[in-house]
């Protein structure tokens, strides 16, 4: 049976999303059981009762808006998302599911859960929407805003294993964003990152893609820093936000616009899905003693259910023992 | 009368759309004379005559492929670009409009036209869309893979004056790219930048944006290195476009998306626009002595013909003397 921690109180909608999220997961999922962490009275609102399913009571938790995530958690002790980070560290629960800020969640990473002895760094890879595959993922987009060269290898090595186990991807391919495709584009760091990784003969490496491509390249993972992923992947989120909002406007300001989405509106619902990651999962923390699964803060419940079938996998097919194995 | 120097061999499309382009600008602006630098007979075919027209006949021209700028600028002499630019320095033409490669623009700038004293860099400053006003301007979207915080100061400065006199807007705001809206988010060089900008009173500075905020931001100007830029620029770009091509699909993958456009097709015909560029101009290469404007390599002649009257209107309002006095 592998038990997950979920951070109830974590994210834009908890701990109601969390909590549908945790009641979805555990009704289609028999072999796990979950550990919720949050105040009992508010998780009780919502939760449908389960043996699989207990309670670490806290009243404490750590807001969206904290700035400064290292003094957040080194000062809370009982925060619902320190308390499961502490259990996952001393394997009282196999994963930790969350929805809280992404600084908080890389933070416990690094100073409770810790870093894997075959890492350099921790990465942030959240799937993205791919429009010519199920999905691909993205790293880092976490706290690292420069990296060296040798830390993409360890990267995208890592990331093939989970690609492979999560979206049952046989043959990853991996690409380095940079501002132009030829070899010899970019900043000194990334010339030399793509010698290593062309080098590297664990990695299917198919070069740099520029970040016009993302949705439409052929690879499963995209490589850069957390500055420039970060850039790139807002940049993405926001455009199709935009755009969304603007055809919306555009459909209701004219008879015209009001009939023609009345035919097309199954149409539309297709686009609009064909944009939407939360079936596929949430972003995972690579290179942790442990699998630590980070949903998106605006997750909605089957987002989040599907980010606990996510750890849940992970855990079961040994991710972190085929990747130490790859790596060393 | 101004005298516009074009490149009539730069872009995907040249010489027929350059030159079409250039028939459109000199009839509906009668305070312009055009120099068309490129082959005579090719030109010809597409040229309407007219007295204000003269050509400077080569043969050579840069093609789009070009990896090596540098080399390319040192060993093409009689290329249309290189003589176009020369003659800019040497005062016998007031602009140089092209949709040549922007890194031989720039290359160009540096080694043929020079920078201007007061600034230590050049900056490639395109136009991009906005969705809440008439546009917006990104810089360095060039050569700059990394800044010093004191040359976004210069360009913000430049921008503003830019911005006046090419958009019309009379108090235009400038925001750094970032990965966080607060004060102390992203590198050192950018807590560095945000506090110069923020400490100058000729600066109209709002903070942090991130790239998810670009098209809805109330600032005209966006300033960052050009390694961010050029991510995040080409992210919203790769991205409109993927959407649009997958609402094509949409509409035509079934009778009732296909109904449903014919009714909201004006509304579609609308929202297509509001992406659309090619009514405000081409980018301006900022920190030369002399007006150089590139049109984007894929113009049509309606675009690069309003990049030749932003070049001229530069020109007219007397830009490069106004920049001087703001940054002395």
């Amino acid at each position: 049976m592998i038990k997950i921690g979920v951070d109830a109180m974590g994210g834009d909608f908890a701990p109601k999303e969390t909590v549908e999220g945790v009641n979805i997961a555990i009704k289609n999922n028999k072999d796990i059981n979950i550990v919720l962490y949050g105040n009992e009275d508010e998780i009780k609102q919502y939760l449908l009762p389960n043996e699989r399913i207990s309670i670490i009571h806290t009243t404490e938790y750590v807001s969206m808006g904290e700035k400064d995530p290292i003094s957040v958690v080194r000062n809370n002790k009982t925060a619902s998302i320190i308390l499961a980070m502490n259990d996952l560290k001393n394997n009282k629960i196999d994963a930790v599911v969350s929805s809280g800020p992404t600084q908080v969640l890389v933070v416990c990473g690094y100073l409770i859960v810790k870093r894997v002895s075959f890492m350099r760094r921790i990465a942030l890879a959240p799937i993205i929407p791919s429009l010519n595959s199920p999905a691909k993922i993205v790293l880092d987009t976490g706290g690292n805003l420069s990296l060296d060269p040798s830390d993409l290898v360890d990267f995208a090595i890592y990331a093939q294993t989970l690609v492979r186990k999560m979206l049952n991807i046989t043959n990853p391919k991996c690409a380095l964003l940079n501002i132009g495709t030829e070899e010899g584009k970019g900043r000194e760091v990334d010339k030399e990152a793509y010698k290593l990784l062309k080098a590297c003969d664990k990695i299917d490496f198919i070069g740099n893609i520029e970040s016009k491509d993302i949705l439409t390249t052929e690879a499963d993972i995209i490589l850069q820093d957390g500055w420039s992923n970060n850039i790139a992947i807002k940049a993405i989120e926001g455009t199709a936000k935009a755009l969304g909002n603007e055809l919306k406007k555009e459909f209701k300001s004219s008879l015209g616009g009001m009939i023609g989405y009345l035919f097309a509106r199954r149409n539309m619902k297709r686009f609009k899905d064909k944009f939407n990651t939360s079936k596929v999962g949430g972003a995972t923390i690579l290179g942790l003693n442990g699998i630590v699964v980070k949903s998106h803060g605006s997750s909605n419940r089957e987002a989040f259910s599907n980010a606990i079938i996510q750890a849940s996998n992970l855990v079961k097919t040994g991710l972190l023992k085929e990747v130490e194995k790859e790596l060393q």
